[in-house]
């Protein structure tokens, strides 16, 4: 049977012993452990990042990987520490909603501990690093064998965290950016369904003041530098640059409005 | 026997869940594999730099790894995927010939085969991230015994991608900066053996427009924030600032011409 | 009995090959060793924040650890390599001082080797490229059993580095920012406990020409961009914004000098 699996999400960047300090807690409670850094570059705080970095990563994974995930403004705060079971994917996430997007995803109904059972944690919590002092101890413990229901009471309410909805007319899709990639591509809410339904009738693409010309079914059917709109591997419409940077050349960011204009099914020129 | 090795080198870097996605969907394959980063951070879509990226780490793996590459500016297109044995070595790669240097480097008939067989894909395979679409999965089957050949046919011809070659002259070298390192080193495509070999001959090095004037056997042997021209780490001459950043301080990057100038064995000063 | 962790250390960035050969070499010296990322992301050469983050990291590693640290201003230098054992701890290192405020903290007693037996190394040992040549198969060796002795003479001496002392006083606490995170916040050298002790008569801080008015035990009791002064995840004084950047905006970095101004404890306000 292959060691358990850890999952590594934060927003500590590596320039400071964070991470490190968070990998060693874990070893030091199960030297067997397999760890694997998902991120530690998620911009600051951001529960949007992180909330749509989650719901598009953590299905991948197999059966029984435990996700430690550290985007916390509240840290020092009394926000509870969650531990999650979705299905077969466990989480151990600060209760901000990070999650809650993906378990919508995921469509599985989530059962939910809160810890309060600070034996499983460091002998000391600081009251800025829970992520040394609570969620690696106790990652390092879950994967020893401890159940869930060990750690403290199931709750049957906490906090949501939705990403923004877009709105679908007949004639118009109003939506935003919700994410940029490290290519500069823009991830719209925009469903890709809808997109690839009214394929032959749009009108009009806009981003913020930008309009966007071509919609493609795949980056080969377009030119190295031309801006356009298809759909993402998230399954929603992607702004991209051809080889470029879609967000430095539009100006565009998370919040950026994008709007699909249609025809009409009859008044198509 | 150890787990399968499987390393990963993208372009994608790690704020988006690309990464992520695809260590998820590798090991859900192969749940007993051990991946090891690479880099996630080479310059988008940037074969130069794959290229010299991949020349420069592979060769030192144990036999038998397996090294899968998406810096992709062709996803989306019909570019092909291609399984690459180099003698020990084996690649996953997009047909760009982000690995042909390695090929030459390592001095090793390549065995090529392209892959046709989707079965060993993800069901849907999106139009813009085969990554998580082909390559992991192909992967994670290979690292459980899936034979190459089972993958498609084997193919004798592909795309080459080639480093600029320098021009050696008896009184000149004329070359280019190929790669900057973190540090801001210049790492050129001279050979160090000619640069060398010439050492007590070499009246003038110049990168771009600005003079280099003291040459190194190593860096112990000049001071703090002099510059210098010595032999890299991977064989050629390098530029560096000792304990400073040649590429700020010289405005020099890929693709910057680098000259070095020799006296005749005769005409030295 | 899981297999050996070693752990690396660098300031080369992830963009060059750099550390991925590193990788490759200790692969391929002992094919069964686990590999940690600690960080490649140090400052360049930056002995201050190499000190700091050994200091903050090493100690939670489990018992058994190698820890290659590659952060070596002296690479083509006569520098040693040394072998360090800090009780449980092992560190492979240059001799430059970057693990000696670690053994100060662990209150250890160091056993050190110089590494002269250069049969454990790479046949040619690069003058740029210690790391791939000669750490990481030395790293190997030891993974697989090399005792420290076997790789040269004990040594008694060798260069020591120590972070910047306060000056601690009854009315005064004078020290300095001696890392800033990934987040911007400004971790200084005042110990935490003298601050905590004297929380109730704090008058005034001071980093660099900014006052800093609030004082809290944890970031709950603040507002959102609020300035506050608590203690650190490292145990002594940290200035932070909250869910902001303190670096930014005070214009702060390592070596910015802080001031706690103390009411006698009978002339409190």
């Amino acid at each position: 049977m292959p060691a358990p699996l850890i999952t590594l999400t934060t927003d500590f960047g590596t320039a400071s012993p964070y991470v490190a300090a968070m990998k060693g807690v874990v070893l030091q409670t199960n030297p067997d452990v397999r760890l694997i850094d998902l991120s530690h570059s998620l911009p600051p705080q951001d529960l949007r990042s992180c909330s749509f970095f989650l719901r598009n990563s953590v299905p991948y994974f197999p059966d029984g990987t435990l996700h430690v995930v550290v985007v916390d403004p509240g840290v020092g705060t009394d926000r509870a520490i969650l531990c999650v079971d979705l299905d077969k994917q466990r989480l151990l996430v600060p209760d901000n909603g990070c999650w809650t997007e993906l378990a919508r995803a995921m469509a599985v109904k989530p059962e939910v501990v809160k810890l309060t059972e600070t034996r499983f944690c460091r002998p000391f919590i600081s009251s800025t690093f829970h992520g040394r002092d609570a969620f690696a101890p106790v990652a390092g413990h879950l994967s020893l064998g401890v159940r869930p229901h060990e750690l403290g009471p199931p709750v049957e309410s906490w906090v949501d965290f939705t990403l923004p909805v877009p709105r679908i007319s007949a004639k118009l899709f109003e939506g935003e950016v919700i994410f940029v990639d490290d290519f500069g591509n823009l991830i719209t809410n925009l469903p890709g369904e809808s997109f690839l339904k009214a394929f032959d009738r749009i009108l009009k693409i806009q981003v913020g003041e930008h309009a966007v010309t071509r919609t493609v079914r795949t980056y080969g059917e377009a030119s190295l530098g031309e801006m356009v709109a298809l759909v993402s591997s998230a399954g929603t419409v992607e702004v991209a640059e051809v080889q470029g940077n879609a967000s430095h050349r539009l100006g565009a960011q998370a919040g950026t409005p994008v709007y699909i204009q249609l025809y009409a099914a009859d008044e198509r020129g």
